[in-house]
């Protein structure tokens, strides 16, 4: 088995050209420095990176080219969860081939109102063709987006059926409670909570850590506070945490980042994302 | 200008085999008796087809095969909306060229709480990318599914900028004022709905017909209805509607199929959907 993931995670911002394409070079300086800042791994593809605005074809090839630029596989955690089964397989089949440190998966988001059966032949349908004893699954469970949440029982259902891959969970829910309910119910589980908000609280329930999209402006502070595991490194990141929450997530961070490095190109989102405009995050200061 | 479109369309059923692959012959079968039952197009590729659980490449390829059985491209409004605009883009084109009465598009539905200006340029950005004048935009408006909806403000924007592209709307919102709301505001607009419980109502107010799952197995009734226009016909077919509305939908058409071909084929789903058991039906006749 693979080691045990832990510590802060960035889902990685992804960059795009003016004509919308993804701008490589970009990406990987970005995954480069977050590392250097002290990210244990990073969370390509995942919610924070647009990825759902990218094709299967792009993920794969964007994580070939990272692979290529010497970012260690065993550092990764690419999103792989899609809509579609197929796209799925692919995904998770390429990271997992390329020994990439685990996915973080997505259930099926399209379809609404599914019972525990379907969430639960969603995931096992993907690790049954997969069919890879190295596969590594960390369940995402984000429920203001997909709509489709990861209940408990499902959990325990899938930790049972394939203990070797369903490994951990991302909890984006916001919801402190949810998290403590799957430490306590769920042995030798690796949970990370989605904002650094709840990092101190996780660590001491026994979580690994957290997988935070303001890792990609401030990995460094929460990298620190998952080591120090103090009260006032606590409320030290919770105050940068609190700020970009005053605007939409993803188009702020770009915007953070385009100002650091006077780099305007860093503002680009694609739809149905809408940049922030430059003077935002200057006035909200 | 392509002729405008009316009527009682099928979003198209999407039969698998055993290992979940697409079961093209039956697929175009069932394509071939929707028309000859009185279908007048065929919404392939839509929610009811489990669309969304196909990949990008499946979804061309059964484009492919349905043209060359010999389905007219005149007679198809293929789903093309996907969470991530090249996916769009490509499906969009890959219609436009086949020369397709049109598509039904959903907008990108990952990312949710989107303001208007982010549902327009979501669109925008297919149509300016497609950059075909053969075109035909039908948009898909089921905040259900999707949870993100498309605004009378933004339809209206959308008319205003591409009047000659996008022609219409398909409204799975189940609320009739919204739909009425959309004829009274936008003049030529082909308005769908997404039940046939409000075809009479549709009709009456302006519309243009319905594109409802269950024409999957009663199109002959529907289309009926549509050229009867009686308050008597109207009530026949919501009896039917209302049958299966005690199920979920595609598993229940499904099974419906199944039963009528003595072909247990027809009920095999993707996950995330699970198939109904094959007596649930007979127990509720």
């Amino acid at each position: 088995m693979s080691p045990t993931l832990s510590g802060v995670l960035a889902p990685v911002l992804t960059p795009f050209q003016a004509n919308l394409e993804i701008d490589v070079p970009r990406f990987v300086d970005h995954c480069r420095s977050l590392l250097a800042d002290g990210c244990s791994a990073l969370a390509v593809f995942g919610t924070t990176s647009e990825a759902n605005s990218l094709s299967v074809e792009e993920r794969e090839r964007l994580l070939l080219a990272l692979l290529e630029a010497g970012i260690p596989p065993e550092k990764l955690l690419p999103g792989t969860g899609c809509c579609a089964l197929p796209d799925t397989v692919r995904l998770t089949r390429a990271a997992t081939r390329a020994g990439c440190a685990g996915v973080l998966m997505l259930p099926p988001f399209y379809y609404k109102n599914l019972s525990d059966e379907a969430v639960f032949r969603s995931f096992a349908a993907v690790i049954d063709r997969v069919a890879d004893p190295r596969l590594r699954i960390f369940l995402y469970h984000i429920p203001n987006y997909s709509q489709v949440g990861i209940p408990l029982a499902v959990i325990q259902r899938l930790r049972k059926a394939y203990p070797e891959i369903v490994v951990g969970l991302k909890d984006s829910s916001g919801d402190f409670s949810n998290t403590r309910a799957i430490l306590d119910n769920v042995p030798g589980f690796q949970v990370f909570v989605g904002s650094e908000r709840y990092l101190l609280a996780n660590l001491r329930a026994g979580g690994a850590g957290c997988i935070t999209a303001t890792a990609n402006v401030n990995a460094a502070a929460i990298a620190k506070a998952f080591h120090d595991r103090t009260e006032e490194a606590q409320a030290g990141i919770d105050q940068v945490r609190i700020f970009f929450e005053q605007f939409p997530m993803i188009p702020a961070l770009k915007a953070e980042l385009a100002e650091r490095r006077n780099d305007p190109a860093w503002r680009t989102v694609r739809p149905p994302l809408v940049e922030l405009p430059a003077e935002a995050l200057r006035r909200a200061r």
